[in-house]
């Protein structure tokens, strides 16, 4: 398995999860292993200012893209991008053993800081060279380290007046990524591979929660104005109202200031990751919310505010492109609630996803599997996407 | 006033609160302050194997002990500690003014990490020098940088060796803290000076809520192991055990494992500040909210673990004392339910604290704030005591 020459890369001993986050040494590694992959298949590898990584089989216009992204959410699994990369090395592997030429360019792709994890804007690659984001947005934004991304990129050798749109991807018709399912939709369906039908619009939101810092035993329950009480309850609003939509909300990541156990805290920070089927649906969820947390956090004498800090459309891929690979791997079509780079890329050229079945639906968690089985077929399904495609 | 002499050290420019943490560069700068002071007035400096700073007016046995401590909580106020100290410098100053000559050595005292805001044991310096924190334990505590008190000790110049129980409090008879109210009951009653009559028990334990890290956007509601989901019961449970039993309950300290936002929590980690009247309802308190806690945990398939870092018992500061001081200021008498290092010392020898009225009850914030008529107040209280004492 492929996926063993990177399983050290970034892994943490403690967590058994991987940390691979833009730019940062595991990172690094993962871009020479690339390198090297290219290399050693004599494909040309060219990185784009944005840090996208692509190696090419061939040269000129109209090429089949392949392949997804080797950065990792904190703690992260071993599948979630790099299955994708390395299926789409193995396909032209097994395509050339074949002695197969094809009539295009096919080209492996690995598209920088899909997660977002260091940054909080997730898809940054794709989004930069389709320049659905800016590139002076992104080179201000701060990781947790206080660095800016335009100080990343210069400390690592990169310009970072080269990043933002190119015209690189005028030579791509088409993008199929693989990637491995983050839910069960293929062990309810009993299928080792599926295709996509669309990505749920979704968003993050920063909710800041204010209140009063005071002393915890002095102050008596009446005169506290804690804002961790109104945070509470907006947690367990946000669950009801996400299983009444049919939708997704979470609350995974929070900042307490002052942050004392013997101090009621000044301000609890909050980043909200909600999602739903349609738009109008998500902007019901967080509208919805936001009345709760501000109702929960005037009854205790506290304040809430919401700042959007990124909201990605819904995604419907292209049809006459799903229908035909769903016919060639007699693969069901599905939905999935989770960003990818091919959504990004789904608004500028005709685009596809593969999902390889996940045994228990775990992802972004170091308890991410799939059965070698599975990714065997997934590569063998990519095999025949490249042949009809290629 | 004198704390503008120090209004400077360890503030921080954003939140205006202070950080003085044990044997931070902050808190060595006010360990030099302090040492200056003490060699201003020719008093002799002492300061034992944990930190304790002493200044000696006279030398022999049965020293009247006055004084407090200079560390904050993160991001405190400026009088929670020091108001104290400067306090008894100047009712030093003004009795040597007057010409008064103590019966017995006078001593101000400036005990170590009272707050615990770096290791997470409060009064560590005067639990230190009484043997009630033993010397193996403390010295393995780490702060959230990594390094254990050992390893800051010797950064400092301390011998880690020298830590521990001390004969040196054998020479004190009496010790009087003055401090700054943190609630307000002086305001009710009208006083800008009390009497400490007692200090409930209270204590911080560490809950942590496990569950399963998965994909925020691709997991349906219903098959998460989300512990944000307990934690945000707990805390709202919290409350409302506090209010009924009149105890007071705090979280305000959190770490989120992974601590993505578009990930699933495995992991939220939550300290419990915990307070009440008497031992009996601190247990009862605790108890019943660990019942709700798990309840929360285990209908929604995950679990939680309880885990007690510390326990302070009920101090009844000694009585006659008490009663002196009362009627010598003509003062209210009011319990608190704040930690002391009074509360350490009267296990060990007669003790008492003074009150001065906090006009907005605020305190472990940058916003806690005294009169300066109150604090003269209290520096006349002060003399007068040791007028009477010394």
């Amino acid at each position: 398995m492929m996926l063993d020459a990177i399983a050290d890369i970034g892994r943490d001993t403690r967590t058994g999860g991987y940390r691979r986050y833009a730019w940062n040494d595991a990172d690094m590694q993962l871009r020479e292993w690339f390198a090297g992959e290219a290399g050693a298949r004599g494909m040309d590898l060219v990185e784009d200012g944005n840090g996208n990584q692509f190696a090419w089989w061939g040269a000129g216009a109209d090429a089949l893209m392949i392949g997804s992204h080797l950065d990792s959410v904190p703690d992260g699994g071993a599948y979630d991008g790099p299955l994708g990369v390395i299926s789409s090395f193995a396909a032209v592997d097994r395509l050339r053993a074949d002695g197969f030429v094809p009539r295009r360019p096919v080209v492996v792709a690995n598209f920088a800081d899909e997660e977002g994890a260091r940054f909080g804007i997730a898809c940054a690659g794709s989004q930069l060279v389709t320049g659905a984001l800016e590139a002076d947005k992104a080179l201000g934004l701060k990781g947790r380290d206080g660095l800016t991304l335009a100080e990343v990129l210069t400390q690592r050798g990169r310009d970072p007046h080269a990043v933002g749109r190119t015209d690189l991807l005028d030579d791509v018709g088409t993008f199929v990524e693989l990637h491995v399912e983050q839910g069960r939709s293929l062990v309810h369906s009993g299928s080792p591979v599926g295709v996509a039908s669309s990505i749920w619009p979704h968003g993050r939101w920063r909710l800041d929660f204010c209140g009063e810092a005071n002393h915890a035993g002095a102050t008596v329950m009446a005169d506290r104005r804690d804002p961790m009480q109104a945070y509470a309850a907006t947690v367990l609003a946000s669950r009801q109202l996400a299983t009444e939509a049919d939708a997704r909300a979470t609350f995974g990541r929070l900042e307490v200031e002052p942050g004392g156990t013997n101090a009621i805290p000044s301000r609890v920070r909050a980043w909200l990751d909600a999602r739903a089927a349609d738009e109008g649906a998500l902007d019901r969820l967080v509208d919805d919310l936001v009345i709760q947390a501000q109702a929960a956090a005037a009854g205790g004498g506290t304040t809430v505010t919401l700042t959007e800090e990124s909201l990605s459309p819904a995604v419907d891929f292209d049809g006459p492109l799903r229908d035909r690979l769903a016919g060639l791997l007699d693969a069901p079509v599905l939905p999935t609630g989770a960003g990818h780079d091919a959504g990004v890329l789904s608004a500028h050229l005709p685009t596809a996803m593969l999902f390889v079945r996940n045994p228990t639906g775990v992802s972004h968690s170091p308890a991410e599997v799939a059965d070698d089985a599975d990714c065997e077929a997934g590569v063998v399904a990519l095999t025949a996407v490249v042949r009809e495609l290629g």
